[in-house]
């Protein structure tokens, strides 16, 4: 299904371009030219789906040299260009900036479900997504809380799991969008068990011979013997134990307010998130920059990567910002990670390597 | 109670040892030894509680001078030295390094009280508290959970809130050490409302004319809209509503995942978190390192204070780290910063100077 059986010289990574009217025509623009020479380097080849119009016109925003090719669906991957541009509609008027509309909407969803018959297809090996708007593709007939939904459906996945990275901070998350109050109930030994291999595989992929995981607590300093809380000691503790005995390397439950100075300074590889903010306070936290006098962010770093589809996903870490659409001033570093790390899980050597080799950053990453 | 009537060459800081078997000892000698030019330069004076035998040996141990002299309970605060010794109890024999026991944990409850004695009888202006261990406190027949618990019993108050602060993250808690189940039942309309306000009272005390509270969210992104609980509409909106038109610059409920980088860009000048690791995991990450190799913390940054007591306390934000007490390598910076925020809190300039001159940090405070 991947095309790993390839080699290094045919990865073809997919983006969807996500609401046309949003920042992510000219983020792409942008990462695709920063990326070109690792790009050619490694061997990496691009598809971009959505509207060519928008395409353009990112172009001209940026004054960028236009290397995507348009390619009418249907011909072989094998044929398309380095940059292929594959678009997902008819182009009936201009889209405006900043703007939701059905046709926006319909855009985004439709780039998303050819880019995943595409990676089922095995002709790219994995996507990576621009943001889009929840309301656009809802007035567009697609009625989805966002891209994880979405692929879970177009994929026939069940209970995919939101990984979050940036640097060393790689975080797996339990639950995401629930209620607080949920949050305990649906901390099952099943679902963290899942969690945890999930996370171990994509880590494999990045090239860490034997990923180190740690789960955080539920609970403020693990419950504290059972002080206040009892889930860590009866749920996370026996399946630690378990897994360790199976020969996972596994910690845990590991105080939540520590967890993550923990895994930044390189003790574990990755940290298993009970909730939403748990694993996305520390994570956005040094990723995000916002300029205070303004209030405009400054830096949005960090990649979100679904686990358990059949299909790889990574994405930037950020929404459609239709306040700067449109002004060229949008950062593309969260794309160029995104992309990047979507490469790394794709990249066939990613399995075989030596730990060392694929653990080194890239030339690219170094330059962030 | 407090003695800011006696002006800025008056203030006096206690400082309680903790248990004489942690690290106590050694932080408050470098603490002092570091702080002392500061000190004579703003008035101000402290006065050391707990085991002499623990600290003189903390003196050797780093080869410090020691300043500190020996003043019997009793005589007129007027009358010590700027750097005072009340021992708080018979020295029977030397206190191991590391060890729990019952005699380690009667000089660390000692300590707190009768700094809390001085704290209410205006002879100290703040008191600042190193590290102590529940075992050995409870051994010594203490029943309490920690400090917080023992100065609320001490000084009669209710509902005190914990603030941590690092730099630009202040953030104080809506509950700490309660199971996360039941975070949402508790966090009431009155709560937060005592929270916003002992906040707001303490950056006042800081120089900060109009502090600017962000409230944090329970649920992932607020609840967006009531999809995911609706706690913060139904509790944090109305009461965001009703303080704004009292007049306090209070905002909210904010998205916990992005709140904390708002306030690190100075949109809000201080945080109200829902629950512990809300709070804890922002502060802990910006102010602690660890050596990934060696598992030893090498920076613990980081203020502890209790508000809502009558009197006003700032502690180290670490434990008693009992494996490397007596070694001479536990580093001092946390108290220096707990120290430096009790002066600031406790100095009658902090009330009536104007905004921008305090909230200078001082020339210590700029070294770290």
């Amino acid at each position: 299904m991947r095309n790993g059986e390839r080699g290094i010289q045919q990865v073809r990574i997919a983006i969807t371009m996500g609401d046309p009217s949003g920042v992510g025509p000219e983020i792409i623009v942008g990462a695709i030219a920063e990326l070109m020479p690792y790009a050619r380097e490694r061997g990496v080849r691009f598809v971009i789906l959505g509207s060519h119009e928008a395409h353009r016109r990112a172009v001209d925003l940026l004054g960028a040299e236009d290397i995507a090719v348009v390619v009418a669906d249907g011909t072989p991957e094998a044929s398309w260009p380095e940059v292929a541009f594959l678009p997902t509609g008819r182009e009936n008027r201009p889209i405006a900036f900043g703007e939701i509309s059905a046709e926006a909407g319909q855009f985004a969803y439709a780039a998303v479900a050819r880019a995943v018959e595409l990676a089922l297809a095995g002709d790219v090996a994995a996507i990576c997504t621009a943001p889009l708007n929840k309301e656009a593709l809802n007035l567009a007939g697609h009625g989805f809380a966002g891209h994880t939904d979405m692929l879970a459906h177009l994929t026939g996945a069940k209970d995919p799991v939101m990984m979050l990275a940036h640097g060393r901070l790689r975080v797996s998350h339990v639950t995401t969008h629930i209620a607080l109050a949920d949050v305990p109930r649906r901390m099952t030994p099943e679902r963290i068990r899942r969690v945890v291999e999930l996370t171990e595989e994509a880590l494999e992929r990045l090239g860490i011979a034997r990923p180190r995981i740690a789960i955080a607590a539920l609970n403020p300093h693990a419950g504290e013997g059972g002080l206040f809380g009892r889930e860590d000691i009866e749920v996370t503790q026996p399946l630690v134990a378990a897994m360790r005995d199976e020969g996972h390397d596994v910690y845990g439950p590991i105080s939540g307010d520590t967890v993550f100075v923990k895994l930044h300074a390189n003790q574990y590889d990755a940290v298993v998130a009970q909730y939403h903010d748990q694993g996305h306070i520390p994570v956005k936290l040094l990723g995000f920059a916002i300029d205070g006098a303004t209030g405009e962010w400054t830096s949005l770093k960090g990649v979100n990567v679904t686990l358990g589809l059949p299909i790889l996903r990574a994405s930037v870490d950020h929404g459609t910002a239709f306040d700067i659409a449109g002004k060229g001033i949008a950062r593309c570093s969260s794309m160029v990670e995104a992309i990047e790390f979507a490469v790394r899980l794709a990249e066939p050597v990613g399995r075989d390597a030596s730990p060392g080799k694929m653990k080194q950053p890239s030339a690219a990453m170094e330059r962030k």
